[in-house]
């Protein structure tokens, strides 16, 4: 195990809240207990790849204000593409890999710490290997879809700001009668989805993960009215395809109909059989930054004094985790192998089904 | 001036922020102060229109827990059509104004408290005209277009949501170096766009009021990125028409693109323009629900509070305004021209001026 | 196992965030999975001791609004005494608790689920073993000292508030170089002051687990000085006492000083020592109350749910508790045995120490 | 008029929220629009008197990230005593007012914009009378009793986290069956208590411009009980005397008696006479720091803006204001006349009394 003097960190892939903690995190603990310098490298692979080399020493002056509570990162995550097939300006790729350990051996560093999703994660790895780097990552995604940990850095506070729109719009939904539908993030899972639409009080909840029937759906929404409700909430990851299998986004499965995504789907949809009023709200980007939560920043906290220590004690090519109720540890190869779904009987979806919500048909 | 004992108090239009408020102060003041009874009308003009009524007796009890906090109406807002022109199943429409005025006299009320926005004022006055009905109007509208008033229930609500919006855009944008555009609510005038344009740092605000060119737009952009920024955030009005002046969902003006609205419109071209990433958001119905801002809820309180004083001494056929620094009342008929603008050199516009913003083309 | 059609609900102890959501999850799970009757308790066990009984039926109906944002109890939680040492009027004590088992057979129920913290589910479950009642146990407390859980309702719904305080007296220790003292509660135990500390952004940490020296703090705070802040925060357990070890609000032990809590001592001596300027605030019940967090809703959502299917399925005498990653129970013999600690080298402890917050001696 | 080129920017007194914005107007104004150069003081007056001076140069850079969004001051406020009457280590005051004079020569700035409350301002424009530097003010205070202006900067914040503070103490008051004192800031003025009381709810609001008895409390407090509610809320300015005019800190005059403030002594009082359970609470400086509210946003660029424009046009010697419904300004003698109280009848106090709140008697 090599001796540790200079610790490099990056960020990579979509950016989201609490990143900035964790930079923190991985300073105090490396500069206050190790005595090592970090350096910050701006704009995730980008800074070792270009030339000049783009970074900057962190201490710990850098976090005596505010840090700690902005969302999003300070280093920056720009990425213009896989370093081993980066798109160069004649429409060719190229692989730049080398320039990545070269500006790695440049800086002369130890060993870096990685702070990325399910993406990132596989490509760093890929690149530290080619290098013969030291590699710890740190998971962070609002989806929450990264392999062997329970929570990934940034989703709660993405599950918040989804929480507090169902909040806004169920009291307008009971005013006017109305249908609400909610797309939120969630390409290949439904993390967001789930845990929002249970503490935002949705009636249904659709996911990748679970088959739907428009016909359950009105069903569950006529039950809702009978039981004295004038108005329900759906909240729906844009994942999620038409009833028939398409990406709503290009389904002209009905007619003439065109659709902006599964929200706008889902209204005409629900419109057109309940013979109710609906509308459709697309949250975007607001799920990504921000403040982090409580949640978000202890984990980042807890992340980063963790990571740092593995560097110490050279358990590398490992990606911090949190399980049960703790930090660990786990082989980044188990981490690289695609997006983490629900399981289709886990504790929330169980939850979903025993409030009553629908949440798509059995698998 | 008959004597008071029976007052009415509904709810028409667009929800929002800070009715509930309103309705408790109605009956604060008419129940503990002037002993009266106070009926809840369900559903806008619909409660009086349709057999049997539907409506409830508001009592002190009601308020006591969180009502006050509470966004949107208790009393429902759902608007089937304008009582003069009613749509009919056979799709012609027919004048069922007498309906609404025969539902007053049923209820036997002497006046009623109508609160709504610019469209609904101008309806409720007409049927309270044609059936010599007391009406004192409260102004509501998120988008704060009430002619007579500096500020309507409901607005600053609604800026803050977008505030909050824009303090959660402007992490991601910076991370990743982009352009952020975000479309508001405003069809016909930029008031939110512009108060939470500026509180939430914009570079950019479009307004439906101020006429603007692309270029400038790219211009103001590149300064920012020469002053050392690396992303810059813009707000649009819904309502803002393309550079062309075409509506901009319907736009096809640029060969073969299609925009899904004003947002994806300026997207697109800034992105063509500034060879900088762009991401757009809609922010939509988040912006009418939730907790009412302390403003709205001092507001509302004072409008209420005031509009039973009205009916008390007989000042009917007004509106309750906020002027100033202090609550007063203006005639219905000055009230009921359309939407209020902004005025092209009013104080804000020149702060976003002054601050640098680009906020169009001088008119 | 009995047929269950009657299921009563209470809530006992201090209030807290979320309460309303484990009952709406109660009664969602038992009226429309299991067909029953849930009949809500008012005031916890007074409702079942008091003649007339005070009790309301639960339907799915009074959830349809903003009842699952709702702070408190709706069926409140007023404590009047220990049924079985129940104070009277003449100053004696007198045991009432076959009121209690009377009152709950008078009204024909079949079990009731008990929402309380520690002492209340001590209290409960001897009365319902003295009435032969089966009872269903969930843990709520802002304080998050439950055994058998790894979280309480409540807890951090709690957690938040104060990181949200820490945020709020960071800037302004900032601008006045001052150190600030949060005192937060936690009798027995430093759940809420770990958590919201480290979120927080503390440089000191005091919980009752651990002991402290008045010179480490001051050591700390100019390390953080060197280091380049000009401030720093301090988080304190109520619970704590003097480092001498006396109860600080009725200490006489620095010549005429007389404190007004912890937070007061510490802000004098720190003043004292270090010569900075130092300010210290008592949270109080601000941490109470206000709508739940997102966790607090999935906890209390899940909870509800799995407490009805255990008197479904006759699993009574337990507790539903979290553990790991997913909803479970235990014995309720297991829960009664006074507040739970923070383990000294857990996971949070270690976190902060890793950071470089003071956090007590090591034991 | 002469031509500026470099200008001063401080603040002083109390810190609150919306004093970065402020200095982010002035340097947005004053560099991208005159091309001036802008200096920061560091810590208000001492930055001048201390030597070296203590100052840095703003640039656009500064505020590209989240400073609009900052609490307090990244400029500093300490006050180590007036100039004029400095204190010094042996114990006597020593005239140092030339030291600030000699500091802005020594800086060679062409004017200075003080950003501070109704004393900082007398103490300043003392300072720039004393040297003949040109200054124009921009009233901060949470307290907003400034004399000339609708509105200081940081109080809208404040009565923001007065009121969320009292949406979570109504639900834990309504579980308990309790009465909530809260103690607010305001030693001369109830600006924050009765904007805050209003919109948080409160049933008693008591500020020092009016004299109240406790029986008209207790009365109040029944009459909302009568009315079914079974709570109530009490907001208190700190600055508010004991039923006979002492100070409730002091106060001996009910037997042994001792009181925390006047939230204590109300809490104490009113259990006695109503029999019903109080707690109070002390929010503290939570009010100070945090994020700014929108209006404060809107405010503090408004007041950047005008106050440079006023520099640049040669008006010294006055501060920028909030009146009616825009910007404008008047001079500092008119605002150095102490703290600004609430009129007896004005708008909100009558608002206050039309919902039926207690605020005292009429005068």
């Amino acid at each position: 195990m090599a001796k540790i003097r200079r610790l490099g960190v990056l960020t990579s892939g979509g950016d989201c809240a609490g990143l900035n903690a964790v930079i923190r995190a991985v300073t105090y603990r490396a500069v206050r207990h190790y005595g090592w310098k970090v350096f910050g490298i701006i704009d995730g692979t980008m800074g070792l790849m270009e030339r000049p080399l783009r970074y900057r020493e962190l201490d710990l002056d850098m976090f005596s204000g505010n840090m700690l509570r902005e969302g999003g990162t300070f280093l920056g995550t720009v990425n213009k593409g896989d370093p081993f097939n980066y798109p160069m300006p004649d429409g060719s790729t190229q692989d730049r890999s080398l320039d990545f350990v070269d500006g790695f051996n440049k800086l002369a560093l130890d060993a870096v710490v990685v702070i990325g999703g399910d993406g990132s994660m596989r490509i760093l790895s890929q690149l530290c290997e080619r290098g013969g780097i030291g590699m710890v990552g740190v998971p962070k995604t609002i989806d929450n879809d990264v392999h062997g940990t329970d929570f990934a850095v940034g989703f709660t506070t993405a599950v918040n700001v989804v929480t507090e729109s169902l909040d806004r719009l169920q009291p307008t939904a009971a005013s006017h009668h109305r249908v609400m539908i909610l797309e939120v993030m969630g390409r290949d899972a439904g993390h967001i989805a789930v845990n929002a639409g249970i503490s935002g009080g949705a009636d249904v909840i659709l996911i990748p993960e679970l088959p739907y029937r428009l016909e359950s759906i009105a069903e569950k929404i006529d039950q809702v009215i009978r039981e004295g409700r004038n108005h329900a909430l759906v909240v729906v990851a844009e994942g999620v395809k038409t009833e028939d299998g398409l990406n709503a986004q290009v389904a002209h499965s009905h007619g003439q109909t065109r659709y902006g995504g599964i929200g706008h789907y889902l209204s005409d949809r629900i419109s057109k059989m309940t013979e109710l009023e609906t509308r459709e709200t697309i949250l975007g980007h607001v799920q990504r930054g921000g403040t982090p939560s409580t949640r978000d920043r202890l984990l980042a906290s807890a992340f980063g004094v963790h990571a740092v220590d593995m560097v110490a004690k050279g358990r590398l090519g490992r990606m911090v985790a949190w399980q049960e109720r703790g930090v660990t540890d786990v082989p980044l190869s188990e981490v690289c192998i695609g997006p983490r779904s629900l399981e289709p009987d886990g504790t929330l979806i169980n939850v979903a089904r025993g409030l009553g919500i629908y949440i798509g048909e059995s698998p």
